[in-house]
């Protein structure tokens, strides 16, 4: 086995560690598409090995059960969103102009997806939201945004539950047909309308540009 | 055979007649059940002729294949909603009244009946909107409401798809968790907001009293 570190201190993998975080990714990636496909509840282990192309024992290599690699590709995808919204958004001390920029950033990210629009179509969750934590986010922020006045709700867990329902709806929508190019900014409007953000403010907001750096697909590289 | 005819034109069935009605009813309710347990994507013949008590073989006498089941299934469920909440609502000239009524009454079959939530959003459907057809209804209201002045909406498409979106969470909710009794309620105050119906007019027809004959469960009873 060759030992490729060639800087002391810096943690470059051995081949047989590349491969087998490879193997890994592939398992994931797999389980990540027919969660997308079809939803977390009737996979079958010897289905995700053979979309992954690894043999059926190497599967017990990286995960325990099932559970296990669902879990760890909800995790994966979970984190990856909140990096990504919140890395953009972090720069932002207006509290509407940065929640518009996650949201914008999420709906463009369905559009541009189709598996990742399925997926967290898939995995949203009745009652505890969506399994993925946007649903969260999303509520803690109209939640915080209510009490500081940015936002006006007449009560706040039916303008959470309209806002996630058109959302939920929309992603639907952009998952299983083409939508047109400015689909993502009529949601987005929609959802500013609904938290009585004044017209002339949504209108700025919408204006302020993406982050052009395209997001990779989910699980594309190696973690 | 009997003949049970006690009057002429009076159309009673004979004995093996009822009994014919009898096995497609309960071959109609497993399929609704497993429908709203968990979606019409995969059913199994075998699973609800077991589930109805029936005879593999005598499914064929009443439906030619799964699909027209699940269709039968699908437009008795339709047929049924249109006609309760048709009679219900049609009594009221005024608009606003009309569709606050069939929300209602919408909301509170949720509410009290879990197998018919489910349903509901297992057969809710992208793009096509719901396959029950109630979806379509509320959509046509709301763009008939808002021709007519009774609702006013900055984009009919995106309001629509938040009701929409709304109504969808709300069953989910009601099917999955035990529910306040003023939660229906609730949610019909948040959808004619949506639709920016004044406040006091909302208070009025939500005080508007429900037809109280109770709504036997679907399927209950030979049709």
């Amino acid at each position: 086995m060759r030992d490729d570190t060639p800087f002391a201190g810096t943690a470059v993998k051995s081949r047989a560690e590349r491969r087998r975080e490879d193997t890994r990714r592939r398992l994931m990636l797999a389980t990540y598409t027919m969660i997308a496909l079809r939803g977390a509840d009737n996979l079958v282990i010897q289905d995700i090995t053979e979309a992954a192309d690894v043999g059926y024992g190497s599967f017990y290599n990286h995960f325990s059960t099932k559970d296990a690699i669902v879990d760890a590709v909800i995790d994966a995808a979970r984190e990856r969103s909140l990096s990504i919204y919140h890395a953009a958004s972090a720069g932002f001390e207006n509290r509407v102009e940065a929640f518009a920029l996650e949201l914008r950033m999420c709906l463009q990210q369905c559009l541009e997806d189709k598996t990742w629009a399925w997926y967290l179509v898939r995995t949203f969750k009745p009652g505890g939201g969506c399994r993925i934590g946007l649903f969260e986010r999303l509520q803690r922020s109209i939640a915080a945004g209510t009490a500081d006045g940015s936002f006006v709700c007449h009560d706040v867990e039916m303008t959470q539950a309209a806002i996630g329902g058109l959302l939920l709806i929309a992603a639907l929508s952009m998952a299983s047909s083409p939508m047109p190019e400015d689909y993502p900014e009529r949601v987005a409007a929609e959802v500013l309308r609904q938290l009585h953000v004044p017209a002339q403010e949504i209108e700025r907001v919408l204006n302020i540009p993406l982050p052009n750096t395209p997001i990779p697909p989910f699980l594309a590289h190696a973690a």
